[in-house]
C-alpha cells in the first residue's frame, strides 16, 4: 500500500480497506499435524505475502479449504488474518455455505471478526433459478453492512452466475465486486462489458480473477485483479505480472505467466487414480509452502489423502526449477 | 409399529428404533409466516404420519430444506420430531454438509439431540475420489456411536456415492444402509446384489430409495423402504404401496404407483421460467399440507420465490382429482 | 415365429413383418481380418439366432457399429441379413446420422434393400429443439413407406427424445414405435403412460428396450421386447427371460437376468486407460461369439483398439462361467 | 493475396494455397426456396468475401450446416467454391463424420473435388479413448494426399481434443493445422505452448479460432487466424481486426471486436422457446445475407425451423446498427 494507489489497486480510502484490484491471495489453511488450525505458521504466510506487497488478503476461499473446515475454525483463521494485517491491506472472507440463511449467519460472523468483505456464492446442492441467486445477493447483502463479493464458482456450485445477473446486480450497488472462477473467459468479457455500460464499472464495481494460468489475459480483458491459489507460493511472480499489466507491457505480463503456468504444474503431481483433484492441488501448495518455510506442515484436512513422498519430491522439483528456494523473513 | 414385525419393515427391538425398511417420510419443514421453525405445525405433521402407520421419520432430508437452514434451525426440528415420535418409530436424521468435519459436527449435535440414525452424502463443493469417499463415511462413523445411513442423491451434490464403494463400506459394517435418490436403478439393483452376495444385506444393511415415482419398481428390485417426499401429503397411499409390494402383488403395487405419479404433478406447478425446481415441489408440497390442514402457512425459506396464487389453486385441483381432503386429527 | 403368434411378439401379419415385440438382437457387424464386411459370418449369427427363436433382427445399431462403417457397407449388411431372414421375422434397420436430409437417403436405401422398419435418431452434433425433433421424425416418416422407430440413445446423440414428444408422435401415427437405450426407466414409464392414455398402445405402438440388464424390469413395467447386444452371445438367455415376463413369472424373469448381468461383465474386460468403452465393449462381444464358433475373427474396425491376449482370455472365462460353448448349427 | 505474403496470412507458395492464418471464414450454404444448394448465390458469396481480402475459404463447415446436407449436396458445393477460389485462396473442406472410415470416404472424396486441405473433428456417437482419437487421425492422414485439420468443437462432437494429443499429431506431422472452436482458451494456449516446445509451430503448424466473439484474445495469445461465422456477414470487420492484431496494436482489435461482439447479437433473435440454437444463428447469418443482397433466400435445411418475421426484421435492425448495408459486386 502506498499513499497514492493507481487504479486498479487495493486504495488507501478514509477506511484503508476498500478493495479495487491487485494480487489478493487465497490464502491456504495451515494445519497442525493433528489437523488443528496452525495459527503460527497461518500469520507466517500472512506475513510472507505482506511482505512481498499483496494488496489484499482473502481468506476461507476454496484454496482455503473453506469446504473442509467448521465454521468456528474459519472464524478463528479469519481473526488471525484480521490481526496481522491490522488494517494495512484489505481482508476478505468468504462466506460459502448452500444458501441464503447459512450465508448471513457466517456474513455476520466475518463481519464480527472485522472482515473487510465478504465472499458468496449462488446458492447450491438444490436447483435455483437465475432470479432466485439475485434474490439471494440481495438478502445477503441487507444483513450485513460490509461490501458484498459474488464468487463465480460453477465447477464447485454446479451453476454460473449469468453476466446478467451480475450485473444487474452490480448496477443495484448490491454487489461491490465478482471473482470469477469459472474459467470462462467469454462471460468475464461480457460481464465487464454490461458493467461498464451500466456504470457500475465506473462507480467501482471490481473484477478479480481466480486463474492461477490465464490472469493475463483476465487483465487484459479489463479485469481489476488476480486471486491466484499459486500466489501463496509466489506472490511476487503474480505481482510482477500484474504490475506488467497495469503499465500496458502485455508481452511482459506473457512471459511472467508462461514462467507461473510451468510452476502450476505442481498441483498435478498427485495421482488421479488414488486421489481427488483437490487433494492434489491443495497438498501440493502445502507442501511447497512448507519447503519454502512458510508453514510447518503439509497436513490436509480429512477426507483429502495426503501426497506420497514421491509426489511431495515432485514438488520440490517443480520449485528448484522456478528457482523457489526457503523464504527469509524481513 | 407392531409387536410383530414382518422383515423389511422398522422392527421393534430392544431400543424400538432400528430401521429395516417400510415407509420414512422425509418429513417438510413448516415454517412460520416469518420464516421461523413452526413447531406446532410439525408436531402436527408428524401427528399426521404416525397415525397414519408410517415405519419412521426422516428429518433435515432435501425435501426438509436441509440446504436452507441453520444447524441450530435443524437440530430444533430434530428435537421436535424426537419428542413426537417418543421412541415409537426411529427417527433418522440428515446430517449434510460439504466435508467430513462439518458432517461430524452435525452428527454428533444429532446424536445429544437424540436421533437414532444420521444420513449423510458423499463430500461435495470439492472433487473427491471414491476412495476418500469411503474414508468420510468412515471417519463420521467412527465419530458417532449411532447407525450411519448413506445419502446418494449426485443431483445435488454433483458425484455419485458408487455402488462397489457402498458395498464395500457395507460389508465392513460402517454404514447401516443406503438412501437411493439418484434415480439409477440399475445401480440400486448392482448395490443389492453387491450387498447381498457379501452377506451384509443378511446382517441387516438395508436400501431405502427416495423415489416418489418409481417406488415399487425399487421394492420388485428388493429394496426394502421409501423415503418419499410426497409421502407427507399421501402417507397412506405409500403406506399401500408397500404392503402390497410386501405381500407380493406386484399390480396393485403398480395401481397405487400410478394414482402417485399422477398426484406427483403437483410438483410441476411452478413455472420454470420464475422458479428453480425446488420452490416449485416444495412449494407444492407445503401449499398441500396447508390444504389438508396439516400445517399452518406454505412458507417457502429464501430464496425461494412463492408460488403464485394461480399456482396453489392448481395444487388444490391435483389434492381434489386423488381424492385427498382436509385431515381430521384421531 | 408360429401361427399364433401371443401379444408381444413379432407377429405373424399378412406382411408376415410386423413387430411387436419379443426378443430382436441388434446384430455384430462380423470383418474379415482386413477390416471388410465377413457376410459368411453375418449369415451365420443371423442363422444362429434364428434357430434361437429371435423374434427379429436389428442390423445396423450401435452394436453393430453403425457409426464405423460407410453408407455402402452397411447396405450389404442389410442385404445379407434381409436373405437369410426371408421374410421369416422382421428386420429392422438403422437409419441414423446427424439430421433429416441424411437420415432419410439412409432410410430409403434401406426400403430398397427390403428393410421391415427403419430405425433413427434424433438429430445430433447440432443442437435442436424438442419441437425440431419431432418435425425430424416427421419429415422422415413422409419420405418413406416403411414403419419408422426412435431410437432414444442420449448417451450417443447428447439429447433425450422426450416422453411427450414420443408419445405425441406415437398418437399421430409418425413412430411405430420406440427403441429406449436411454437407461431412463421413469421416462420409459411415462411414455408407457402416456402412450397408453391416447390409445397408440392399443392401436400397436410398441416399445422395446435396449437394456441388457435391466430387461426384466422394462418388461415388469410394460415394455413389449428387448433388443439386447448380449443377445448376439446368448439369445436362449434373453429368450427365457422373455418368456417368463410374458407368462408373469417376475421371479424366474430376474433370475435368469441376474445370470445375464454377471455375463454383461464381459462387456468391462477392456482397459479403460487404453481403450474407449465400445472397444471394449464390443471387441468382447466380438471375442465371444468367435470362442462360441458363430463368427470368423474379432476384428473391429477403425479407431476402435483390440483387446489383448489377456482380455480375449477373461471373455472366455466369462463363457466359461456361463456355460456357453461352441455354437453347434442345427 | 499478394506476392509478399506476411507470416500469419495464406501465403502464396509454389502451390498457391497453404493455410498460415489470416481470415478464413466458414461460408454459410445458400439454398433455394426448394432446399436445394443455391449455386447462384455460393458464387456471389465467395466473390464477396474474396473481394473483401479474406485468406481462404472453409467449406462444409458447421456454419455451411454440414451436419444437414448429404454427401453428394456437400460435395457440389465444395466444387462451386473451389471454381470460384480457381487457386487465389486455398479451400478447407470439412470432412466431418462420425468415425475414421466414413471421414475417409469424405476426405479422399474432397480431394478428388480439389480442396486444399480436410478438416476432421475426433470420433463421434460413441465413446472414444484419446489413443483411439490420435488412432484416427493417422489413419485418415494416410488415406489422402492433403493437409489435415483437426477441428476441436466438443459442444457438438461431445469430446475434446486433448491439447497433448494434438501437440503430438502435430510433432509426428500428422496435422497441418487446428481449428479451435472448444470455447477453451487455456486449452488453446496449453496448445500453443507445446507446439512451440516441441517445434510444430516453426515447422508451420498453424492455429486457428472458431470464436467470433473472443477472435482478438485467441490471436493476442497466438492463434494465427480466423474463423469466424459471422465473417460471411462482415468479412472486413474480421480483416480489420487480424490486421489490427497481426500489426500488434490490441487496443485496436479490441475496439473491432467489440463491435463484432455487438453484431453477434444477431445470433440470438430466435425464440429458444421455438428453435434450438442452430436455427437461430444460421438462419440469421442467412437473413443477414438476403438482406445485404448476397444470397437469395434466407431457406434453412430440414429439421430446423425458419425464423419469424418479428425475427427476420430484428437482424436488420442489427445490421443498421453495425451500419452493415447491401453489398455492390465489384
Amino acid at each position: 500500500m502506498n499513499d497514492h494507489p493507481a487504479p486498479g489497486t487495493a486504495s488507501g480510502t478514509a477506511f484503508g480497506r476498500a478493495v479495487s484490484g491487485g494480487v489478493l491471495p487465497p490464502l491456504c489453511a495451515p494445519l497442525t499435524e493433528d489437523g488443528e488450525l496452525d495459527a503460527a505458521s497461518l500469520e507466517r504466510l500472512c506475513g510472507f505475502l505482506l511482505e512481498a506487497g499483496v494488496d489484499g488478503l482473502f481468506v476461507n476461499g476454496s484454496t482455503g479449504e473453506l469446504a473442509y473446515h467448521t465454521d468456528a475454525f474459519k472464524l478463528d483463521a479469519l481473526r488471525v488474518v484480521r490481526h496481522v494485517a491490522g488494517g494495512s491491506v484489505p481482508v476478505l472472507a468468504g462466506a460459502v455455505d448452500m444458501t441464503t440463511h447459512r450465508v448471513i449467519a457466517q456474513a455476520r460472523a466475518a463481519q464480527e471478526a472485522g472482515a473487510d468483505g465478504v465472499v458468496a456464492t449462488v446458492p447450491f446442492y438444490s436447483p435455483t433459478h437465475p432470479g432466485e441467486m439475485a434474490d439471494h445477493f440481495r438478502a445477503v447483502r441487507a444483513a450485513v453492512d460490509l461490501p458484498l463479493w459474488a464468487y463465480d464458482i460453477p465447477g464447485n456450485v454446479q451453476r454460473k452466475l449469468p453476466a446478467a445477473v451480475a450485473a444487474e446486480l452490480a448496477d443495484d450497488g448490491v454487489l461491490a465486486g465478482l471473482k470469477d472462477s469459472s474459467g470462462d473467459l467469454e462471460e468475464l468479457r461480457t460481464l465487464l462489458d454490461l458493467t461498464a455500460a451500466g456504470g457500475a464499472r465506473e462507480r467501482g464495481f471490481t473484477v478479480l480473477t481466480g486463474s492461477e494460468t490465464m490472469a493475463d489475459t483476465a487483465l487484459a480483458l479489463g479485469a481489476d485483479g488476480i486471486v491466484p491459489g499459486l500466489g501463496n507460493i509466489d506472490p511476487h511472480g503474480y505481482l510482477a505480472l500484474h504490475r506488467a499489466a497495469r503499465r500496458g507491457d502485455l508481452p511482459a505480463a506473457a512471459r511472467e505467466q508462461a514462467r507461473l503456468r510451468r510452476l502450476y504444474a505442481l498441483t498435478r503431481v498427485g495421482d488421479p487414480a488414488r486421489v481427488g483433484a483437490y487433494s492434489s492441488g491443495i497438498g501440493a501448495f502445502k507442501e511447497a509452502l512448507r519447503r519454502r518455510g512458510v508453514i510447518a506442515t503439509a497436513t490436509t484436512p480429512l477426507p483429502m489423502r495426503p501426497l506420497t513422498d514421491e509426489e511431495r519430491a515432485e514438488v520440490g522439483r517443480h520449485l528448484a526449477e522456478a528457482g523457489l528456494g526457503p523464504y527469509r523473513a524481513a
